[in-house]
């Protein structure tokens, strides 16, 4: 047996990085950016516990196109490095320096804010650049060093006249990557990844007015007043916020600076936001963020993946699919946590405990704040329901534990604009409602102006009418009648309003079987069999002569097939199912059987089943036209 | 200065790859099995040469789970290495011996299907296992090897009593990776990954009915048969079809072969594809492919990313972004080029000149495929517009090219179910709807129901009415206008019929103008002047005596600020407008002037306004309930 150690050979090294370290080459900014972030941070740090004894100042970071000379610079005005760091940090590939450092200072660099993660990063440089020079002045009293790479695991380190403390990086970019060389380029990847970082960000300078000079304004001799221009400076261009606001703590901010800070977010979003939720733990794990419920509408898809998740103010990416329960990936907003593990598999995510814990608390802290919005301000949480639902409705079809929470804030809309928790909703109607075999039935209207009919007829019973009208309505119907007891939803055309809640009433009938017999075949040799099924109830002589109900079941499994998941297999494509219900007691009905000839019977046949067509909105295009032709030479 | 090499220290190197190698650790199997499959390709390939004297057969790679002892296996019959060999290949971390193979037989080699790109895979195995050992006995007479590492940089190297050619890695599964030792997690890997790889890979057996033996069928004394069942026997249970259709010629395939494979890749999908496109080019880059058009429904996000990437049958994505023109991507099937490049970022891969290549070459091959069906069998092209057009138009909008392309084969279909080119069109309606300013006004709907009272008042005229309901009509529509010349879109319920294509003629009108004015202001004191424009026309006296239009611009702006970009800013939230058009010759407008009682009057033109409203869909809720009751009345 032979033993050895496994040998890496340098020269592979460099295209290795190249090609696998990040699958994304414009991230070789970020990693710099994040490297002098942290080499001021150290500073700041060691100026902190006494280690240097340096002014520490007002640091910031400086990115520097040459385009001339192909050159991008990174400067920071940090701790900087001597030529034996630079050896020891810079020669030895996949030596962390942040993570050696935070173990020497642990506990009171805990704060501190050092990224740290990103121990590989200078190398990405090579991602992009064919030469990469480092100059570097160190806090401590010695000289500068210059070290310069062309990508070959041959370097050169000699000394350097810089004076001013801190590092500077020049990367010589590669023919391939020039992209990295356009204003617009690097403006748009800082605004990506380094808006919020906690150094100032210098990118050129800009014009502003001067905030010292007052522009003066004189009258000439008409007594016309001209006001001369603002005087311009010029100033360094800072291009992110340091402390952005889900830094800070809850208590020292007010409403607007959340609100300015989703315009900061989205600054293309014209929409206030209706309430948010900030995000701060450090036990079990570290996280902060603020979370924004956006007006939504009723499309899921498109409003998803709008969070933006940081790891210590450095962007990392906007997909928190696996660390974000789904149904708040339709929220907006930021989360800043350094215990998120990356670059792994979603799979593996989604099974890691920290991330599992992570999920839960979100999902609780959203519903507390739900909890609370409905608690201090009910009217305002109504006002809002219409434009949050969507989140809601969704989680509790989703997420069992905000199923159990959302019960103390889920609102049911009736279509008179009043607004029940399940609750309030069953205390309200459980007298009234309750049917002769002991089940509550709700009803419920998904269209107020295509039920108006409907709902006034449940309407004239005293009973109330929800307005359900989310896509995924009928999947949470499906959800309650399973985990509530005793109860059923019915939608307000489903049948006949006697049958819906079926009580121990009879309306009687002022037809004869004979006569009922006779008027059952009369319509069924008029109506088509293959669209209506007949059906006689005598109901109140004021009540619509005919009406068309579709069956509560098949409705509600085709429209849960058709939103995705449950119902019935196959039920999408069955044919709508339509019952004409007719009113044997209406006046109309008792003229179709007292009329002597079949053509004038068919006729009133016709123009009544058409009428109920109207109400059901069946009644379209040749067919419509007819009727309202016919209607106009009625009118004559 | 000084010089110097930089310096990779191993021991940060293991941590290196498990980190930051993959983003997902489920793909060290496929690396592993793109291995196994290299050694076996290249044995074969020196087999043909000449260069093995050994017997190659009928290699298989073995899956095999041992949960008790916690490790994978993945054995295959190749050539397997020497003692020297591990050295080289697996000690040397980096060196990708599928390289130095591929220079050495570059001209033999050439079609040999060798993998090669995965150079770094092995190490991958120290993302998921805590040790790895490698049992490999060489085609060459030399002893087996037998080499363990724990993932330090340390290894041992001894010999082994392996007498089967070939390489078997054991992975000893680490504590967070268990998952793997699941059959169900492998199975889906393999079914993901290695479905078309060109090895058969054997994971487990199965019990299959005999082949060889046919089952008894006896009749016992009363005549009544009875089959004895089938024979069971165990076979190795092969999970990929290792010649997929994509790799064949398409003169060896008949369409069963392409709808079996379409059920190969979508086992869950019903329903068949509508047509296939067969890509095959290896100049000026590698590409083979089908790509299926499936029936394709309005909503064009929901279908998208189904077609897969693969790279020498081994799969890599099913993200074709940036590969694929976006239009394409709502079709379904199979990609495999050797030429794309993998780990780099989108915007880069949209840059690379290759890609641009392949992805403009993929859109000429849709457009040839879609001319040649449309020229082949008109009729079968037609029976399938309606569910491919989405593709094409959406394809024509987006891309230059195919927009030219798409005028020899992109249909208009009319709302009485002929197909037009769009130079058929041109030429069956120039006489006729040729306006007096000489532009060409072409007609359409967008819903034969909703608009057909409109519809047939056009037709009445001998006008074509096309049928556009797709949801980015407005946009294609706009855009033909500005690139056909002196044409104009007109949707039929625009304005009136001779307001919409304006002709030299005139109707006389029967009021004068004394009565035109009395007419207006008693409308205009009924009709809402917010809802709608009173607008006077002196018409056929059969046409409708009220009519509601709704002007096209408006109305298309609208539309295409809803289904995202273009159309005017802010319009999307404009209110509707429309216009009441009264035909001063019908005779109900006669009956109107002339009635002598106000009350009356309005009567008169409140139905009207009713029945107008009906047409265009306008008439709901409340309104619409009373209208039925009122027509109830009328009725009896």
């Amino acid at each position: 047996m032979t033993k050895g150690n496994i040998n890496v050979s340098v020269e592979n090294i460099f295209p290795l990085i190249k090609k696998f370290l990040y699958s994304d080459h414009e991230i070789f900014l970020r990693e710099l950016i994040s490297n002098a972030t942290d080499a001021t941070l150290k500073l700041k740090h060691l100026t902190n516990v006494g280690d240097a004894k340096v002014e520490y100042g007002n640091p910031q970071i400086e990115i520097k196109i040459d385009k001339e000379g192909k050159k991008l610079h990174i400067t920071d005005q940090g701790l900087g490095m001597t030529a034996d760091e630079v050896e020891k940090y810079i020669n030895q590939v996949a030596f962390s320096g942040a993570e050696e450092f935070l173990d020497k200072y642990k506990d009171s660099a805990k704060d501190s804010g050092i990224i740290g993660h990103f121990g590989l990063g200078f190398y990405s440089a090579f991602m992009v650049a064919e030469k990469v020079e480092i100059i570097t002045k160190s806090y401590k009293d010695e000289p500068a060093a210059h070290w310069t790479c062309d990508g070959s695991p041959e370097f050169t380190l000699e000394a350097s006249d810089k004076t001013e403390r801190g590092t500077e990086i020049i990367l010589h970019i590669a023919e391939d990557s020039t992209e990295f060389l356009e204003e617009s380029r690097i403006r748009e990847l800082l605004n990506k990844y380094n808006k919020f970082m906690p150094i100032p960000i210098k990118f050129g300078t800009k014009e502003v007015n001067d905030p010292t000079h007052e522009p003066k304004t004189t009258k000439d001799k008409d007594g016309k007043e001209t006001t001369e221009p603002h005087r311009q400076i010029t100033v360094d261009d800072i291009i992110n916020n340091p402390n952005p606001a889900w830094t800070k703590q809850p208590a020292d901010l007010k409403d607007e600076d959340y609100s300015g800070f989703y315009r900061e977010l989205y600054p293309m979003q014209f929409e206030e936001p209706l309430f948010n939720i900030h995000l701060n733990v450090d036990y079990p794990f570290n996280l902060t963020g603020i979370l924004y419920f956006p007006k939504m509408s009723n499309d899921m898809q498109i409003q998803k993946d709008k969070i933006q998740l940081y790891q210590n103010q450095v962007f990392v990416t906007d997909n928190v699919e696996g660390i974000v329960p789904e149904f708040l990936t339709m929220l907006r907003g930021v989360i800043d946590s350094p215990d998120i593990p990356l670059n792994v598999s979603r799979s593996y995510l989604q099974a890691d405990g920290a991330v599992k814990k992570i999920s839960s608390y979100i999902t609780r802290k959203v519903a507390d704040k739900l909890k609370s919005l409905f608690n201090n301000s009910r009217e305002d949480f109504e006002a809002k329901w219409n434009d949050i639902k969507i989140v809601i409705e969704y989680g509790m079809l989703s997420e069992e534990k905000f199923f159990e929470k959302a019960d103390a804030f889920a609102l049911y809309p009736t279509v008179d604009g009043k607004y029940f928790t399940y609750e309030e909703l069953y205390n309200k109607i459980k007298a009234n409602q309750t049917d002769k075999d002991d089940k509550l039935v709700i009803l419920y209207a998904s269209d107020k102006d295509a039920q108006h009919s409907y709902i006034e007829t449940a309407k004239a019973k005293g009973y109330e009418v929800l307005l359900l009208d989310s896509p995924i309505v009928s999947h949470l119907i499906q959800k309650l009648e399973t985990s509530k007891e005793n109860i059923s939803f019915a939608r307000v055309d489903g049948d006949h309003i006697n049958n819906l809640i079926k009580k121990d009433e009879n309306t009687i009938s002022k037809l004869d079987e004979d006569q009922k017999k006779a008027l059952d075949e009369l319509l069924k040799e008029v109506i088509p069999s293959d669209k209506f099924m007949v059906q006689l109830e005598a109901m109140d002589s004021t009540e619509s002569p005919f009406t068309i109900t579709q069956p509560e079941f098949m409705r509600r499994m085709k429209e849960m097939q058709q939103t995705g998941g449950g119902g019935m297999f196959g039920m999408g494509g069955m044919p709508e199912m339509y019952n004409l219900v007719v009113n044997t007691n209406s006046e109309l009905v008792g003229e179709i059987l007292g009329t002597k000839t079949k053509k004038k019977q068919e006729r009133l046949i016709n123009q009544s089943l058409d009428l109920a067509r109207l109400s059901q909105g069946l009644l379209k295009g040749e067919e419509l036209t007819n009727f309202i032709k016919r209607s106009y030479d009625m009118i004559k």
